[in-house]
């Protein structure tokens, strides 16, 4: 089932690269381009097969384009979404991966106002704290959530369309605003990593030796990308701030209950924890990824 | 090789379950007896082979033995010891598998001064959010750290003789004094463990349909059993305090300098994280487990 003729996808590492995968894969277009900064990530996809064309200009990449996503540290996004969207051709749907939404939709909704070229949002939940399109994955989308954001200023018709692409590649789509995305991720997403990579360096190495599968597995987020990760958080400062206050909230008051010895009280932080935990893992945590 | 005659495991959890499964497979002792306080938790650890012999009455159960291990929640632990060790024959070794050493050794250093009967503190750091013997596994150790304490009341012949039943099981064995144990333990485990109970409290159930592996992974050990853990927090105290202010101090940098925009302090926060948790991967994350 084609969605689109022509795919571009600019930057093609973990989540683009396997975007590329898995639209090939499932036929989803005629050919899938992918625009690049560096030859040897170029050399990298192409052996990997997640695009059929490797360029490293921009507009040469999107001229004949359908389906434009931008999969590039957010901070970029814009600059490259509006390059694209000079280049495209009249109809040209762009999309982006970003983990962040306000920001992003915001700045496209202004620039492309009177464009014939339609921007809509995405934000398909998969990763690792692997990068490169190497660790790229046809199957990494099946599963996940997938967010589309929806303003006064997105064209129906193209939010749909790209609502159905990522359908197609075996996500759950919901539809969100910008802002309710940032509220959402900054609690499921970008407040786990501020914890993880938190947590990691509070730990001195001499102590290392002695951690295990808890730690381990606690921490495994922090091995992220630095700078991937301080774009999304310096894009939502504000819904950071408020996630923020309640993990110190819930952290302070386990805390102090240990330390005025209120077992009680730790007994009920801790079944509360518990509880939602599980219910996480029930109603989500075991759905096939 | 034997190690000894007759094993008795007071507490036959998934940690007191899968010692018996580990001691019976390589041979290390003749017999392996349960003491159990439930008739269910008795036939299961029939049925998974954790033991040979189940009885309830502890002064039965260890009256012969050459080993007692107390596999009970820390707080059981120095009266369940203590109970053992009235009813133990003269030169019996008692160990646990307690979390937190300070509480437990002083207690028992102090109330077997005069005794015949010997104890030695242990913490095999493996484990699992799952508890019950149904979750017992005979590999569970290998590979596995296994703090051994030793204090100026502490017999070498008898630390020795239970640091080899350790290494015996798989453990890497290492030798700390009981203050040292629980400040190491306090970063590496008990930490962690707060830090995930306090993330999954943070998140309200409507945000959850949005999170992924990173939350999943962050909180999995937010489904432990509260009451052991309030257990541990609670013995551990004063350690807790100081790994808190640890943790505290990492999560406000990184908070500050998102809130204000400082880009250059997160990247330097977030790239220590990252290269501190890298390096225990390198070092320790790869081990055979």
């Amino acid at each position: 089932m084609r969605h689109f003729d022509k795919i571009t996808i600019i930057g093609v590492g973990l989540i683009g690269g396997s975007i590329g995968l898995a639209a090939k894969r499932r036929g989803l277009a005629r050919e899938v381009t992918g625009v690049f900064r560096r030859r040897s990530t170029m050399r990298n996809a192409l052996k990997a097969g997640a695009v059929d064309r490797a360029v490293m200009d921009i507009g040469e990449g999107v001229k004949d384009a359908d389906l434009i996503i931008i999969s590039s540290p957010v901070s970029s996004i814009p600059k490259l979404a509006m390059m694209a969207a000079k280049s495209a051709k009249p109809g040209a749907i762009i999309t982006d991966v970003g983990s962040t939404k306000a920001w992003i939709v915001g700045a496209m909704d202004r620039s492309l106002r009177s464009s014939r070229v339609r921007f809509v949002g995405s934000h398909p939940m998969a990763g690792s704290e692997k990068t490169g399109v190497t660790h790229a994955r046809g199957d990494l989308l099946e599963g996940s959530a997938c967010i589309v954001t929806r303003t006064p200023g997105t064209d129906r018709n193209a939010m749909v369309r790209v609502a159905d692409f990522w359908k197609a590649l075996g996500a759950r789509v919901k539809i969100l605003s910008p802002s309710e995305h940032d509220r959402a991720v900054s609690l499921v997403s970008h407040l786990p990593h501020i914890v993880a990579f938190s947590l990691a360096s509070s730990v001195p190495d001499k102590a290392l030796e002695y951690a295990a599968e808890g730690f381990r597995d606690t921490t495994r987020i922090a091995s992220s990308d630095p700078e991937l990760w301080a774009d999304i958080f310096h894009t939502n400062r504000r819904e950071i701030a408020l996630s923020a206050k309640a993990f110190r909230d819930s952290y302070e008051g386990i805390i102090r209950a240990i330390a005025s010895n209120d077992r009680r009280r730790t007994m009920k932080a801790l079944v509360r924890a518990k509880r939602r935990r599980d219910s996480f893992m029930v109603k989500y945590g075991l759905r096939k990824r």
